[in-house]
């Protein structure tokens, strides 16, 4: 049904607008067709983890008192984070089993195939557009030759060399990284002192840790929206500072770095949850300090997973919503305080020209914004797929609402644009691809190190107590030990901060997230066989799993033909007629000119063999 | 000076051949020079190599009469082989080093990135060749219209579709893999019975494995051969059932089949040896056998890098030797016997154009040859290179030769063949680029799987003896502990195959290559820490390699234009000046029609909307 809307919408577009924000609506169709396979499969997942919710073993043990309960954990940070009990993570161990599965492991491979499908099917589908449309001989010559007027005026002899351009954007972009994850740091730190403490009303579902996590992620999203503004401007002033030549060659500058700022804006703080935050952190002797003075956060005790989830939901549905909202609000808005003049008119006439003439105009970059707005969220469901296979599902329902939002607007909110011709979604298509050799690498990494799948594998197949293999003993066997006594005063909480019963009680060992040799052991706090077993493993997983799917992603995109069959051989066919047309053509002009025998006799041939490569609907203009 | 020739070389073929034939000498040409520069590098690494050799401590350890002629190890096979000193590898592992040094290391990297440079600078210099040939424009369209005569008279209307064939090309690939394993495996056993015994007499520097190893290779080189023979036919058999439509589509089809089947021809050994040998062999305790009949290869004492070379040089020098013969001497002695009639001619005149026609024809797929052989080369050169940097450089002189010898042969003992356009090297620019993205992968697991770099470094850096890092003691820490009476009888050495001192000493105890607990050990024979901390690393460094590699690759490749700035201008120019040219020509053709008025005026200004992508050389002539 979705398809149908979309290729009806397509089509009118086309008509009404021309090729190039046909295009685009073509490519949206596409895409969002594509995507309800993805978020089909994406929520079986889903429901797979919700079925098989009574397995995790793990969760029922850190639940258990006699278990999970009895387990004190060491303090998350310096002085002002307690000791605390593994049992208060219930709930969110639970939340992660959901998303933390072999399920997750097969959607995250489906989906680096699915995405070679994707990018392939949609050349096949722009080569039958590029026929259909008679663009098939079109090559963006005029807009090449023709001159960005800023161009002629201001092109200096002196201009910024290739290398400076480059440097120059790589530092923009460490810049925004490091602010980004300064500030996210800074919120997170803030947000997190003595997290056990507080919140305790909220309930046992919404734990304090989740509460903390998603406040942390608002905020880091409002960020976000703040800091684009300013990337956006950057971004104009470094392609202006290029000068490029031609219009085509400036907006294809212009997209590769807005595409990259905004990339690290929005993705920083989901690679720096993956794959740094808890990962460098040491263990309770010596902890590991950031510039000798920031103590490497550890990850929310449900463990970083589910943090990387709750950062990705925020962000992505976030942005979804704002984005609709101000893609059709603010040209309305702006609208009604235009035309407000006119509507309270003395002689109460507002004919439609002025009332057309009111509209917002079609600014050039305007197509531009709408794919950076779905590339980025090709992001999101590509990247991160392996934290949360409800994304695709997600972007789905966006989408349907987007196509209406984007129809709605440019048709009445907008001045009709000039039309434009374009047989391709340009530099878009360069970016997608890199993006789906990325997300192969990224979801390897987040299923061996960000999520607990590899560890509990090897536990169960190696380390697992009694004779057949089960995940019984995990979470003990998880955590290594450590003597409190031998924990450096700096590092200990501050009086006060401790709950109650930690004093109630003496305890002399506190445990934590490792595989070391515990206090006695004549290696003691060195990593143990098993820590370099499931390093083995982790890294065995990467190499099978990214091998593997770039050997099918190969194949599959060399077993499908870029231009359908029938396409090819029906321009062959056209092609052919309009040689023999042609040539017919010339014959009959020079059998005049013979006949009339009169001084200018063509002494050549040359349209003829020029016209070889003519087009069909060029001569069909002829015949008529 | 190499260059020179070529340019020379080249820029007559083409002149002399058409642009078919031009294109390959070009290509050749532009391969040899990039080769000199890997060659140059290669000799470098080879050079550090010899440089370094007194600082390989574990062949001093292996040799020392107090260490390596004290430990005693397991046989290599069951029964025929009998307990050997590791004192006998003496000679090959100071071969191996040559080899197995961390110069190997960077230079597999620096092939990685030569490869990459080679395509993107080849990419160019093509744009540039299509300029200069005025093949701009050109599109292999006359061929792809004319269909080939097989196809119009044999094609059936059921064809094999895509799935049959593809299948049977896989089909015939694994047959001839199981073959050659086959083959070489029962050859390399045939050659290993009770090495250590014979051959003593060699001398030293070629001890009894290298010679085994050499005879091994060479066999497998003659195998190889003969069936290259069967191969060829195979390929043609299968391209011909397919009945391709077009002489462009059909020799595509069989390049690539016959670039898959000479592939896995001459490199399956290269890949048995480097991947599989000695890899998968268990431990005295219980050892692996293949179909629970064979037991698995163990490499020779030396190790498998070494055999790898051994392979590698063999097959390469010898397919190189034997396809220059044959390439020059098959078609001279050819000549020579058709010619002999005509020599001994009664009224002994033997006019020049007899002579020609006596000549060799020029066979469609002669190219095809050419080029397969130079691939293949390529492959060599790329896919094995962490194990034998002098490779570039053999190819580098094969290639000095072969350019003379093609000419010589193209020349003087062939029909001048019929000259044909061609504005690429076909198919085997994918094919190409293929082995450039495998290779990668390649020497990423020779470095970490085949060599000992990374078990050296793991011990050098963390389970060294004494305060500094050292080497020291490497060679005991690698081999692990048997204890002689628990090894089952069906493996113990036959009577009399064990050397003499062996009956001398009452030995208890025998090592074998793996990291295993002693006897005695509560987890004995099971592996140790050691193991999967080398594990871990090399698995790290096989992701890490190919990551940084590919990333480099990547932004290589986007950094180098296709296209040379100049030549983009220069044909942007020449389209702008063959519009003005044609419109202001249409426009005197009008005004003399005009001017007449005759019955005849033209309605219709398709000719010149069709010329506005008429050629700058069709148009010349017009003007002459």
């Amino acid at each position: 049904y979705i398809a149908r809307i979309l290729v009806r919408v397509k089509k009118s577009f086309w008509k009404y607008y021309g090729e190039k924000i046909g295009i685009y609506f073509a490519w949206l169709g596409f895409y969002t067709e594509m995507l309800s396979y993805a978020a089909v499969v994406g929520l079986l997942c889903f429901i797979y983890g919700v079925a098989t919710f009574d397995e995790n073993v793990w969760s029922k043990e850190i639940c258990n008192d006699t278990i999970g309960g009895q387990i004190v954990m060491c303090p998350l940070c310096d002085k002002k984070c307690g000791y605390w009990k593994l049992s208060t993570t219930c709930s969110s161990s639970w939340q992660s089993y959901l998303f933390d599965n072999t399920a997750t492991v097969f959607f995250a491979i489906f989906m680096g195939i699915w995405v070679t499908l994707f990018l392939e099917f949609w050349k096949r589908r722009q080569a039958r557009l590029e026929y259909e449309w008679d663009l098939v001989d079109f090559e963006e010559e005029q807009q090449q030759l023709q001159l960005r007027p800023e161009y002629e005026t201001k092109c200096t002899h002196r201009r910024l060399n290739r290398v400076t351009q480059i440097s120059l954007i790589i530092a923009c972009i460490i810049g925004v990284i490091a602010y980004r994850l300064a500030v996210f740091a800074a919120f997170a730190s803030i947000m997190k002192d003595s997290p056990t403490n507080k919140l305790d009303v909220v309930g046992t579902l919404i734990t304090p840790q989740f509460a903390t996590s998603v406040t942390a992620s608002c905020i880091n999203f409002v960020i976000i929206m703040i800091l684009n503004f300013l990337y956006e401007h950057v971004a104009i002033k470094i392609t202006d500072m290029e000068v490029p030549k031609t219009h085509v060659e400036y907006e294809n500058k212009l997209t590769v770095k807005m595409f990259l700022f905004q990339f690290v804006n929005y993705y920083s703080s989901c690679f720096y949850v993956a794959f740094f935050k808890g990962k460098f952190v040491g263990y309770p002797g010596d902890y590991a300090y950031m510039f000798g003075k920031w103590r490497n956060e550890e990850c929310e005790p449900g463990g970083c997973l589910i943090e990387l989830t709750t950062q990705l939901v925020i962000v992505m549905v976030g942005k979804q919503v704002w984005g609709n909202i101000q893609e059709a609000l603010v040209p309305w808005l702006r609208n009604w305080w235009v035309s407000r003049s006119a509507r309270n008119h003395p002689e109460s006439l507002y004919s439609r020209w002025e009332q057309d003439h009111d509209l917002q105009t079609f600014s050039q970059l305007g197509l531009f914004y709408e794919y950076l707005e779905m590339v980025i969220q090709f992001g999101f469901i590509t990247l991160f797929v392996a934290s949360f296979p409800l994304a695709p599902l997600l972007a789905l329902m966006n989408n349907i609402l987007e196509v209406r939002v984007d129809a709605w607007k440019f048709t009445t909110q907008f001045r009709r644009p000039v039309a434009a011709k374009a047989h391709s979604i340009g530099a878009w298509d360069e970016i997608l691809n890199m993006i789906a050799v990325f997300s192969v690498v990224t979801n390897a990494f987040i299923v061996s190190f960000t999520s607990d799948m590899i560890p509990r594998l090897v536990y169960k197949y190696a380390y697992h107590l009694g004779s057949e293999s089960t995940m019984e003993g995990y979470i003990n066997n998880s955590l290594s030990i450590f003597n409190i006594s031998e924990i450096p005063v700096e590092n200990r909480p501050e009086e006060g901060e401790n709950p109650d019963w930690f004093y109630s009680s003496n305890i002399t060992t506190c445990r934590y997230r490792d595989y070391r040799y515990p206090p006695g052991h004549e290696k003691q706090y060195t990593h143990t066989m098993q820590f370099w077993h499931i390093l083995a493993a982790k890294l065995a997983f990467i190499i099978i799993m990214e091998h593997v799917v770039f050997v099918v992603k190969f194949f599959v995109a060399w077993l499908i033909p870029d231009v359908p069959s029938d396409v090819k051989a029906r321009t062959k066919r056209e092609h052919y007629l309009i040689q023999e047309y042609l040539h017919d053509y010339e014959l009959e002009k020079l059998k005049i000119q013979l006949s009339q025998n009169g001084p200018n006799i063509e002494p050549c041939t040359c349209p003829a063999t020029a016209a070889t490569s003519v087009k069909l609907e060029v001569f069909s203009d002829c015949l008529s």
